[in-house]
């Protein structure tokens, strides 16, 4: 969800940005020679080297400290999984028709527009203004009648043709296909990664043993039909998610990790807040569990650790709030729901959201498939229960029936409680005879008993409630694009990412200062030397001023830079490293570099304190063009 | 494509494996609380690590070591992309279908299977058998009326009902569904990632700064629509792939580093072998390219770095074979092409394709999007070229002409170079009339003018010739797991994997020797050391004998244990490391853990190197339970 009408306070040139992303293929939209495909991108070189870092930092942060069990689960997906799911029946956009041209537009989308477009006219009368104010906050929970009232009433047209619309109806957005040959299984694109591992609950559970709490995650491609894409990389067709399902004891959400995020201070933008027209507060996460604001210390712990990976990446933190779903918007089954929103040039844009489901999912797959997807609790103490045992003799009644001994025996097994207490009692007397589809049987003692006993139990069943943090990573990257954009004060032609090392597509470029023969071996050792450490980076060894290569390196973000020089070739050898964001250079000697680099990259060592241990290197003639 | 009636020298209990993949969730079917669907897996958390693994050391090898360029493109294709491609025409399997069920079986399948069965029929008289042998071969060359015919001869039935069987269909294997909300825009999931990078051919090479060779890179999903599948994970209809598009000059396929691999030692099997019925052999790489039996350097540079990386992996080089297309199963645009299989117990199975497409792909994609797809070489010496230069003055023919200036000027624009000269030339001499569609147009000197003059040019254009190594990442995992199965030849319950280091889903377990309240510190200090150092671990802190405990996880391949017992709690605080294959172990610091982990996970130090640094440590009283 994209909330819109907030203030834009800062703004950021966002078509130089983008120009910027698609000449250094950071992605651009797919098969452009083709004409494209709206909503659908690819991710060139640097994007996809982000993604991967991206999802490593992700694989690290969640998975490996928190001991999740990663799945990783098909995207064909048959019917009946998302029946169960509710998504073939309610994840559905409204649209509208050009009645003579055909075009669909998204009927929320549509009216949002046409309204902000009426209330910018210069002759609007206070009334209409007041009367779309109240209006636009609405359209999220409209309905097709609603919507069809009010494009009447404000005479909406088609934005492209000026021709009529159509009445709103419904458009489910997932992707159909057919599976197999016959064209008698009906498939779909997962609309979300989820639900592969609600289907796997039982494997998942036996996998760590019975015990709860666990999480399992998953990282994937999901796929939805947007009626009229036109957000660039906020709103696509296919995307990729990485979806956590903490699966809890609805009767304890403790978190013993708690208190690692409790002091975190963190802004949060409640569903009272919003209600009341206020602005999103900074709050110490403890408080706001202690106050109830937010409902568990599970949930809590999820907002703490999310707010973390996200700033890790590169989202700025003043850039990021955590919105409560008011209760209108919240699914009916939820019982907290809270999105990580960042703030960019579209306005706030939902990137990770957080929501504990209760037991919906779990209930409604095991409804559909009959499986009990259920864990089991110690009791307080053992308890004792009646069980009722019904025992029909399939050996006895096939020598006096034959062939009808199957619908025997099972009209006998799914006797209730009171008749086959009754029918035992019965034949305690007496052969009874039974009549089944008006046949008559003549049952004797032999072929049925009945028990009632009492057993004594140790643990009892239960659904688990589910905690959903579920992170669009492509909408998380564009964030951290756009937080970390940045133009030179000195020349706005320059213009570079500071994007954290951990993160960038390349650790660091290598660049002879010229093209001399010289410096040749050294580039080649110096890459030798990364390979072998695992550090990616690039060699720029072609023409052009040492200030336009580090401009170059500066806009795919690439964090240091090495530059071979004439003491390079001296003893001890050793090289330039240059910061991106401060344009400081220290002097490092070469068998220095990897430990240096990996150190940086992984965030163990910081520039400011190697700025501390190596001596600053000044050039002799530094120009502006140089740096 | 999998080679069947090889002689299958070694077996392995597959339903044993399979039984341990399962019950540890490395794999297991998609939906099966639904009954599951045939052809879709889901990976658990311990195939879901190995995979993650698999790839990261694939992005190494490949990738960070020959600087791809790595891509991220959408899986969503539109129609004309596949066109284009070839796929929407020729990618198709014959299926025949139960005349009364409508069940449906892939026609070669059901073909070799019942011929299969007739050849091993008792009573088989000779020519019948000589019959049968010589027909095998030929199955995967037939087209439908062949089938049909052999059907025929032999009676065929469907092997469920004993039905009869429809005529060979051919069923395109793609999976079709309608992007955006009309229906208009027809597409496909890709059947293979290969496409998406063509078709961002332009923005890569611009990416590398026009120059040639290049490799790009993409790993992500396919999907084909299998007619039945039924070889577990070696026939799925959606896989993960890992593709290489290496572009290069067609006249310099030369490799800078070939001479890196040329002293590999590789089974190779020839297309000679294959027609002369010899079997696969060991060549030196190098020499195998200098007798032309491998077409070019760079073919056989990537045969050898796809030797290595699969060596590396866990696949066991003695059941590794590459294996050339014959002519006739080569595509016809291919100029060589060699399939590294892996000996499994389904037969010998391709993992991975090393075609030279030559220029196929891009020269299909330039005539169906009318894009220009072409790289630059310099020539020898700059060149002399006549270039005509046709100029047609809109300006000037509106004045006259009006609204039919858009069609003169085209009309002249499109004239023949000799057309061309000769109006010219004619209005020299005065105006000149010409006829449009009928229509007479007085044209004069100043409305047309046609120059043919020399130019200089220092480049020409080519279409790059593209090599493309594909791996199948899950049947190189199938292919790893059968390689690694291993039963204790003392306990035949006892069954691990012997994974390399690198590929396992956990680097080591943390067990403590019992549930002693002591060793539990020690349990969370070691377990915090090692996410510090981003090492994979388990805990096993159930109750169970150690032994029990120790197999447990060397079912799941886990190479190392580190056991912390009564010494521990000592100074210096030490605990034992167990190795899974050799049931050896040694004494180390806990403060060293971390360091002898990371080095034995990526390779840099191997357990015999450590075991001859470190103590072996030899239990009191060591039982086999305990080992």
């Amino acid at each position: 969800k994209i909330t819109k009408w907030m203030p834009k306070e800062e703004s950021i040139d966002r078509l130089k940005m983008e120009d910027l992303l698609k000449r250094r293929f950071f992605y651009d939209q797919s098969f452009s020679i083709y004409g494209g495909v709206n909503g659908l991108y690819d991710y060139g070189p640097m994007g996809c080297a982000i993604k991967a870092n991206v999802l490593a930092e992700w694989r690290r942060h969640f998975i490996l400290e928190e001991q999740m069990l990663e799945v990783d689960c098909s995207m064909l997906t048959p019917e009946i999984v998302l029946k169960a799911s509710g998504h073939v029946d309610r994840f559905a956009d409204f649209m509208v028709k050009d009645v003579k041209t055909g075009e669909c537009f998204r009927a929320d989308h549509l009216i949002e527009a046409q309204l902000e477009r009426l209330l910018k006219a210069k002759d609007i009368n206070p009334e209409k203004k007041a009367e779309i104010e109240r209006l636009l906050p609405q359209i999220d929970n409209m309905k097709g009648p609603d919507m069809q009232k009010v494009i009447e009433q404000y005479k909406m047209k088609s934005p492209v043709t000026n021709n009529d619309l159509s009445e709103p109806v419904t458009f489910n957005l997932m992707f159909a296909t057919s599976i197999g040959p016959t064209g008698q299984v009906k498939g779909f694109l997962r609309p979300e990664t989820a639900q592969g591992i609600f289907v796997n609950f039982k494997r998942l559970l036996e996998f760590n043993q019975g015990r709860l709490p666990f999480a399992a995650a998953q990282i994937g491609n999901s796929f939805r039909n947007e009626i009229s894409p036109r957000s660039g990389l906020i709103r696509v067709r296919e995307f990729t998610m990485a979806e956590i399902e903490h699966f809890v004891d609805p009767t304890d959400k403790s978190h013993p990790k708690f208190e690692t995020v409790a002091d975190l201070q963190i802004q949060l933008y409640s569903a009272s807040n919003q209600m009341s027209g206020e602005s999103a507060q900074v709050v110490r996460l403890g408080d706001a569990v202690n106050s109830k604001l937010i409902n568990n210390e599970t949930l809590g712990y999820f907002i703490g650790r999310i707010y973390q990976f996200m700033t890790k990446v590169g989202v700025d933190k003043r850039k990021l709030r955590f919105r409560q779903h008011m209760s209108n918007e919240m699914a009916h089954y939820a019982c907290d729901c809270w999105d990580a929103e960042c703030k960019t040039s579209y306005g706030w844009v939902e990137c990770v959201g957080c929501a504990d489901r209760s037991c919906y999912d779990l209930t409604q797959h095991m409804k559909f498939s009959g499986e009990r997807l259920v864990a089991e609790r110690p009791l307080p103490a053992p308890k004792k229960v009646q069980v009722n045992e019904v025992q029909a003799y399939a050996n006895v009644i096939g020598k006096s029936f034959g062939k009808d001994t199957a619908t025997i025996t099972k009209h006998l097994q799914q006797l209730s409680h009171d008749d086959a207490r009754a029918l035992h009692d019965k034949l305690e007397q007496g052969d009874e005879k039974i009549n089944i589809d008006g046949k008559e049987f003549a049952i004797t003692r032999k072929m049925f008993t009945f028990r009632s006993i009492e057993k004594t139990v140790q643990v009892e069943e239960f659904v688990p409630s589910v905690i959903e943090p579920s992170f669009g990573i492509g909408r998380i990257m564009y964030a951290m694009w756009e937080h970390n954009f940045r133009i030179r004060p000195e020349d706005e032609q320059r213009t570079y990412f500071t994007l954290p090392p951990l993160i960038t597509p390349y650790k660091c470029v290598i660049l002879p200062l010229s093209g001399n023969e010289e410096f040749k071996p050294y580039v080649k050792q110096i890459s030798a030397i990364l390979i072998q450490a695992g550090i990616s980076h690039k060699i720029d060894t072609s023409s052009g001023t040492i200030g336009r290569r580090y401009s170059r390196s500066d806009e795919i973000a690439v964090p240091f830079a090495i530059t071979i020089d004439f003491d390079t070739l001296k003893q001890p050898y050793s090289v330039t490293l240059r910061e991106r964001d401060t344009f400081k250079q220290i002097r490092v000697k070469i068998d220095e570099i990897a430990t240096i680099l990996q150190g940086l990259s992984t965030g163990t060592v910081t520039w400011g304190e190697l700025c501390t241990q190596y001596p600053e290197f000044v050039e002799q003639q530094t120009t502006k063009e140089q740096q």
